[in-house]
């Protein structure tokens, strides 16, 4: 039987990303899509739980293509649950628009799919492609996405293990290689930008640099700005295993 | 000059949980709250770009009480860099109803709030008490979050660092005392109910069962089930450091 896809993006399921991924996907194996009806970028691992969820079919006939008004993180609940007609291989979340490396990491609503596959205990690819051009020509990632679809294939990811996979905004003959990565640290300076509105009153909207000076070499940005395709390994884990000895005091 | 504590919660600012949060940190320092102004359960490190942002005050004259319309994260990047009259010396969240403890703390706003803080390079606490119950007796918690306030304040946590704590829901003379702990591995099984409405159109409820059996002893679910108060070092970091020699295969 061949590999099973489950994709889905936070870009929503028309996006060009997705589409992109789906067809690389379906060069190796069957492809169900579940993905949100809208735009969910920043979500992170967000669950719906005020009001209920609804999903339509968006596809050809045959086509095993849904979109639901949720995250992410219930796009996957719901297909792994309801909507895969076998256990999937992988789940696929992207091509997202715009980096998801370092703590973009954690607002992102297609790593946030990422980790809900991880904790339901699959395996779990994020994609995410440098640019934020509405017409960025995802064909440069095709070589990349291939090779780790194939080797992700050949040796199978436990289940719960994510891979946080960004890649250069580059034509696919300068892209330089993978390089597996750490998160680096980062921060975002200056996120709210204060406007007023008509009648004077005040309102902000979320902005912001994103500042990254000397990241170390083995960390995902300084990867990227080499020219590689970073790959973090993930897990659905906050705890800092390295802290736990030194904070013992709190047990008094 | 007092510690300054800046404070929220994912339950919204008019919650039991926050006013009770409040109390014990004004014993203690100046407080600043900036909360959601409605339930935000649920919304892990969401952060909101699709539309801007409104704060307004909602306390008595001189009281730095404040409502923003925006996720537990936005409220922090908000009060941060706009609402603190001077750097906080913690960052705290809660106390929210139910368990954050698990892999609940990947979809809780509670600490979606101590992740951002962390991102910001604060020291973050997020609390919450095991129950759902609305007229749930937050005095139980009061000492051990007495205990730990002094004691974060006694030994500075470095910035970046965050603790998820949980809290038992007993009598204070029953709880046992504090361990640090790791994150359980758990999943949330069947979580998708479906019903049909008025007109025949399918539509699902997110529930779910939560699934911890045979928690380790070192674990945050085992502590609690034990009577303990769960303490968690946590990261806004999602690398799996221990996997990165095992996928290098990936640069091949």
């Amino acid at each position: 039987m061949k590999p099973l896809f489950l994709i889905t993006n936070d870009d929503g399921y028309q996006s060009a990303g997705l589409r992109h991924l789906v067809s690389v996907a379906k060069e190796m194996g069957d492809v169900v899509v579940m993905a949100p009806d809208r735009n969910s970028s920043g979500v992170g691992t967000s669950i719906t739980t005020v009001r209920p969820l609804r999903v339509k079919e968006v596809g050809n006939p045959g086509e095993d293509l849904f979109a639901c008004d949720g995250t992410p993180a219930d796009c996957v609940k719901m297909a792994l649950e309801h909507y895969c007609p076998r256990r999937p291989d992988l789940v696929l979340s992207g091509i997202n628009f715009g980096s998801n490396a370092s703590i973009n990491a954690l607002y992102s609503g297609t790593i946030g799919a990422v980790i809900e596959a991880c904790l339901d205990g699959y395996p779990a690819i994020g994609f995410s492609l440098l640019t934020h051009s509405a017409s960025a020509d995802f064909s440069h990632c095709a070589p990349s996405i291939r090779q780790i679809l194939q080797l992700s294939l050949q040796y199978p990811l436990a289940g719960g293990t994510g891979l946080n996979v960004n890649i250069p905004h580059l034509p696919a003959d300068e892209i330089r290689g993978i390089k597996v990565c750490r998160q680096a640290q980062a921060s975002w300076v200056d996120s709210l930008e204060k406007r007023t509105d008509p009648i004077g009153r005040p309102y902000w909207w979320m902005t912001g640099k994103f500042v990254c000076d000397n990241p170390p070499a083995d960390s995902d940005v300084y990867a990227l700005r080499q020219g590689y395709v970073s790959l973090v390994p993930i897990r659905p884990d906050f705890t800092d295993l390295s802290a736990m000895q030194n904070i013992q005091y709190y047990e008094q």
